[in-house]
């Protein structure tokens, strides 16, 4: 199959989270110019993003809600879903944990880790905490190829290389150390700080 | 003063996390292609963005450290720095204020707004939080610009608007809802689905 760029997952991901909503208030059909306007972008991109997933629409209908969900799931996730570890059960950790237990059936939280020892064995925000030691062995015996990365900046690249090591396939980095990964492990980095950084920016320029 | 992109002021904002590590490991000088290489950029990219703050290196010794975070602050902080507002103050909402406590001392988590009455005037990780009536009161009183959103996705758009008829003048969005902002109001969104989502996408593609 034929690799999609980055942006193009991002907005498939993002018009399966609108489709969900219309599933929920009802709504069987939906036009590419309403995809359009909730994300902001032109109803010709959306209908090129559609056109990958083979869907065309109904005459004035649109397209059909619910089977646009299931292909746009036949094309990011794979049947059997994905398991994911978090790496460092602080915090952000936690609360990533819960967060993500509720979307995604597909995208299972089912481990996490952390340098702090008390906290192994102990179920935290639904998800059992492992020993940084029993990292490999677990992420084997879970099928984990998914890590997200929560720990303490100065941690952060120590922490990648166990994960790297231990055969996990793809890295989403929140800590703000820009890392670096094998060939074979896709990473995807964001940094909170940085966000934040650049929006304080933009209100102070509108003040001055 | 003339005003820098978006994604120029989020390189300023990393080479400025890298840089404090460097004071930490007590490095007083760095040459742009040490920055290049931490930020997975090229030199020339680098000097152009320090050339933006009026820096320019010593010969054969680099850029001072100390000055240009300096440099950079001024660039990106008011003197008298931001105050922010976390409107949800659930899981993600309390780790956050937590998280960004110790990260900038310019911008200052001081309020967090919750629907939930049984929170307020309660202290959540280190900040009060207040009732939505509140809202308005508090962003005067305590001269508040900045608004995260870490609402759940029903609240999203009604909370976005009462964060804007309360005043506020930049939006960082952690829902996964696309919000629509007046003119006068900076949005940044980001949505931690979709790069997990983005991640899951390329690692299964790496698995066929």
């Amino acid at each position: 199959m034929t690799k999609l760029p980055g942006k193009t997952i991002e907005r498939l991901s993002q018009y399966r989270r609108s489709l969900l909503v219309c599933v929920e208030n009802g709504k069987d059909y939906i036009f590419s110019h309403e995809l359009a306007e909730l994300h902001h972008i032109t109803p010709v991109q959306v209908r090129r993003d559609l056109m990958l997933l083979a869907y065309s629409s109904v005459y004035r209908k649109g397209y059909p809600v619910r089977q646009l969900i299931e292909a746009i799931g036949t094309k990011l996730e794979s049947p059997e879903g994905q398991n994911v570890a978090i790496m460092g059960m602080g915090n952000l950790g936690s609360a990533l944990s819960q967060y993500l237990a509720s979307v995604r059936p597909k995208l299972k939280v089912v481990a996490g880790f952390d340098v702090d020892s008390s906290k192994s064995g102990k179920i935290i925000s639904g998800v059992k905490c492992h020993a940084l030691s029993e990292l490999k062995s677990i992420i084997d015996s879970e099928n984990i190829s998914i890590g997200i990365m929560t720990v303490p900046q100065s941690a952060a690249i120590e922490a990648c290389e166990l994960l790297c090591k231990a055969g996990i396939k793809g890295i989403l980095n929140f800590t703000h150390v820009s890392l670096t990964v094998p060939d074979n492990v896709f990473l995807e980095e964001y940094d909170m700080i940085t966000s934040l950084e650049k929006v304080a920016y933009f209100v102070k320029q509108s003040e001055e």
